[in-house]
């Protein structure tokens, strides 16, 4: 909670020790899975002190919900392409690649897996996805402005059926939708929603 | 892997073992989640012998495979309405009820939490899935013969875009969708498929 420079200096020390430790943590999550995740472990691997790391990050959940910040952060923002099938089809493989990524990947299963169990990273992957459904709502809105899909449609509806079978596949099966998988997700979500199925039927006040 | 008749005859005492066994480990596995889920505690429950239950399942990881096992068997059979629409709004509210009902819902967050570091539950877990789409794709095969989606539509894709909106609001914000969610992937899947979303761009050999 503390606001000294050094913690918010991107070049400084406490942002190359948060660098190197979530670096560790990816690796160790990617090759071993979440079971094997330790702090000990992470911090030998950063070459950062343990007393740093747990004073920092607490437990391990404390250090996959940095990770999950770190993850929205960098990925990629979106790119309007002009048309609303292409925008759909830009988010299906961003997901896809995030779900095909071997650190990215297993970091999300990791994420869903101790949510149940863990309120802060409950938390924070329902943020996640929030920001990501917020930041894709507009190419949506757009398409119904320029008279794409029907006056009324959710958007958030719409973006959040983009993203579904890839995600139910990679938490279903642990692996991860190839390419075609995410065309399909982004063509099927068009033509539900120039169909109006997410249009009208739902409560006014809708989610 | 004995086949003594104990172990099949329905009203047999082994029967009525797993069944005390299954129910206690529902009632923790609701009322507390899964990092609660203790084999002793479960014993002591049910009132069964501790070494029998160690015996029989063995970890927590196997009692929750068994108890998916059951939910897949105990899963009303499908009913065909006679129409596609009708099939697929009865199969989206079979996976609502399933995601808000306290025991199964809190069953699968379990089981998609634990599948990543557990390759017996990760085995199960897939199978509950295929077995279950494989029970819905005769009604989608039913409503390509009458004609009402485009041939060469991978059945197997409409049933699991059904489930997938659902099953990702559980997983990524842990509370179960509500009926008009339900209504509405059953009415997105049916628009996607008929516009022909799921029909001939994806690879020959499907998956």
């Amino acid at each position: 909670m503390s606001a000294r420079p050094g913690t918010v200096r991107p070049g400084g020390r406490t942002a190359r020790v948060r660098t190197a430790v979530l670096r560790a943590a990816g690796d160790i999550l990617a090759e071993h899975g979440f079971a094997h995740l330790d702090l000990a472990d992470v911090a030998r691997r950063a070459g950062v002190g343990k007393t740093t790391v747990y004073r920092r990050w607490g437990s391990v959940t404390g250090l996959v919900t940095d990770l999950l910040a770190e993850l929205a952060h960098d990925a990629a923002p979106h790119r309007e392409t002009g048309s609303l099938p292409g925008d759909l089809r830009a988010y299906a493989l961003l997901v896809q690649r995030e779900a095909a990524d071997a650190r990215q990947g297993a970091l999300l299963r990791a994420v869903v897996a101790a949510a149940p169990c863990d309120g802060r990273t409950a938390a924070a992957l329902r943020r996640f996805f929030e920001v990501r459904v917020e930041e894709w709502v507009p190419c949506v809105e757009q398409g119904v402005a320029r008279g794409e899909l029907p006056a009324g449609t959710d958007a958030a509806a719409v973006v959040r059926a983009v993203s579904a079978p890839l995600h139910q596949e990679l938490l279903t099966t642990g692996v991860a939708p190839a390419p075609h998988a995410a065309e399909c997700a982004a063509r099927a979500a068009y033509a539900a929603a120039v169909a109006g199925a997410y249009a009208g039927a739902a409560p006014v006040t809708g989610r």
